[in-house]
């Protein structure tokens, strides 16, 4: 059968590259990912499944302590979720592919226009062929090689293409509230075919430091927020420090230095050269451990601010104000011995002859979701490499998107089970 | 001939008012500044005076070394210098004050419009007011008192009402290079009556820090221009302290913590959250001291940026880039000894039967040009608080206006000379 499977990827390559660049130039950035989603939902019709097409909100949604996102009207953002049920008796999975893509950016950095969806010497290009476009045809691609061979599987599929992942995971928490449930997920983000059993998740924060104005030539009498901000970025480090020690003895953190590092990624304050500026912004992101409480590390961070006070009695009286804003990811994991694991990593080695490389991701997912309030242990696996995300001139090897898809496909089939007469 | 001149002063002190109010009216923001001139070149007129009205311009301000504003255009913005001869054999006097004023800033903060000139309870508010339209009306207001009591002077008087001085000083420069010089000069800026024999002057300087950008949860395989930028601040607090170490022992910097400062005004860096921040920027303010040479002490910044690859080597290859933009002011200065500081300390004490305070100033003014270009020994003293410029309902108290114009009136004829039948 696993020949079967891949002559049919082989066969059908070519349609999954242009059905690929399509899903790119319908350019399915925020709030406009109704184009994108017809094409999925389509597919997912052709393809035998209930389709459940709908656009998020509400109350449960708008008001769940881990909604995120910068909007609350999501019209023209519809989720879709096709559902393929199975004879019965077997195990289902999620798979969980987001169509929102990040901005452009500048485009003088790109070749060619980022909707392109160009084909060029076995790679498609534009936003979202790595992240994650690349990953939801390939998951697809297996998903219709199982039906066009008459492959009927036990469990149900149940293949959610969701909106809002890069703004913070609505999309997937709107799956979750409407009732969708599995027994396991998988989420073929571009992990460059590493297997993420584990997710760091993360948050944003704020942290604005108080000084007091004076003019420069008399500073003596100000105080000056960006010295007091330089004793916030010290104390940073010294949480980050204190998160990672002892460093994690866990193979999966071999070799990385920060495991849960904090990053202070913006800051400004000031507005004159010659005045003592009384105002800095720090803005960063925090990671939190997978199986950590976002709350509590949250707690950790306020704490460690207010200990500041210990150091400059400045700080007694003008606290660093603490803010939690705009995105955030939830930690994902699933244990490294469940069935799921194993499967996946055993089909890898089939199909690749090599050993997968096991780690945790230093990004969230929309995985961390599915675990934490859902319930369902999430596997990150999928073709296209990290680097190229986010970045000018994406673009996707349609080889990993046949390689991964043989691997959802034959993984697919020994999680939900086969149906007779068929035999794995 | 003292009474006579306090007595003509408080008998046109409404007019003086009033006067200041018209030239509050007139808005003189930079390119703004031809109405409120024309009033000044109206009033030397009527004072007898030689009077020069020009635009600046030409190359040779243009290429000054230290010809400093944002702007190369002063259509709409003339100088305007009254010449009163004198009868001859005495010493000149330049009195120079600035037409131009700052922005009014945010129109909430203040009580009236900024251009109301509004007159109550012997205050007159409005920008500019005190900074310093307010001591050029008390130093106009002298010269009109010897002349409306028929005292003649040997040395010339050279009234200097020049646009430029909040941008960099191009006006004065402008000046200096029309030729107008005299034995000393007299700069009416708002000291609070303190006299400023010396004045810092500042440069603005602006440092760029490089990183290298990673995502933030491998931040680990990105360098923080954030981190690298708390380096480059420690080492500007270290250039501080050397430059003001030890502290002068002369009396002028008694119970000044830093005569030398310099102030790290704003700070921006990265653009995500998320991202280790490749960019970071600082501009500031470096104090020049007084007799410093702004050269030497942009070469030991410099040297200073430099000497960072000693303590981190990221700094060898990606060293900081120290740009010196913007506005330039020079530190002035008078010996304590200069027989203009003995007149008009003496005179301070006869008219307000106190010991002046006697400092150097936290800032610079044009003073830094007609001493370090045209080699002019210049005292700043004039009416009106400092901490009431460039500040919301910025206003001058009458009575000092009238109080300074009176110590004015008696340097002057003390320093120009008196020509018979007269005697001091």
């Amino acid at each position: 059968m696993r020949d079967r499977i891949r002559q049919w990827l082989q066969d059908h390559a070519g349609e999954a590259a242009n059905f690929l660049s399509f899903l790119i130039k319908a350019e399915s950035t925020a709030g406009l990912e109704r184009q994108a989603q017809e094409l999925v939902a389509k597919k997912f019709d052709e393809l035998g499944m209930d389709v459940d097409v709908w656009e998020q909100g509400g109350d449960e949604l708008l008001k769940h302590p881990y909604f995120c996102s910068p909007r609350t009207d999501f019209t023209g953002s519809p989720n879709v979720v096709g559902r393929l049920k199975g004879t019965g008796g077997g195990r289902s999975l999620i798979i969980n592919g987001h169509i929102d893509v990040v901005p452009p950016g500048e485009l003088e950095q790109w070749s060619r226009s980022p909707w392109s969806g160009h084909i060029e010497d076995g790679r498609i290009f534009g936003r979202g062929a790595t992240d994650m476009k690349g990953g939801t045809v390939s998951a697809l691609l297996a998903v219709e090689a199982l039906q066009a061979l008459g492959i009927k599987l036990k469990g149900d599929i149940i293949f959610e293409s969701v909106v809002e992942e890069e703004s913070g995971g609505s999309g997937t928490l709107a799956a979750i509230l409407r009732g969708y449930r599995a027994d396991a997920a998988l989420i073929p983000e571009p992990s460059g075919m590493a297997v993420y059993p584990q997710q760091q998740g993360s948050m944003w924060f704020r942290i604005t430091v108080k000084g007091r104005v004076a003019h420069g030539g008399t500073r003596y009498q100000g105080v000056s927020a960006i010295e007091k901000a330089v004793l916030v970025i010290k104390r940073i480090e010294k949480l980050e420090r204190k998160k990672n020690s002892p460093l994690p003895s866990e193979p999966l953190y071999q070799g990385v230095p920060i495991p849960v590092p904090i990053n202070v990624g913006k800051i400004s304050g000031g507005s004159w050269p010659s005045s003592v500026p009384d105002l800095v912004t720090i803005e960063g992101r925090m990671g939190i451990a997978p199986g950590e409480i976002p709350e509590d590390a949250q707690k950790e961070m306020e704490e460690s601010m207010r200990s500041l006070k210990d150091i400059d009695p400045w700080f007694s009286k003008h606290p660093p104000v603490v803010e939690w804003f705009g995105a955030r990811w939830l930690p994902g994991h699933i244990d490294l011995d469940h069935p799921l694991m194993r499967i996946l990593t055993d089909t890898y080695r089939k199909v690749l002859n090599a050993d997968p490389e096991i780690k945790a991701s230093p990004w969230g997912t929309d995985g961390g979701l599915l675990t934490q309030v859902a319930g369902i242990p999430t596997i990150v696996f999928g073709p296209g490499v990290t680097a190229a995300a986010h970045q000018a001139d994406e673009y996707i090897e349609l080889q990993s998107i046949l390689e991964a898809a043989e691997i959802y496909a034959l993984t697919i089939i020994e999680w939900c089970g086969l149906t007779p007469p068929f035999r794995a």
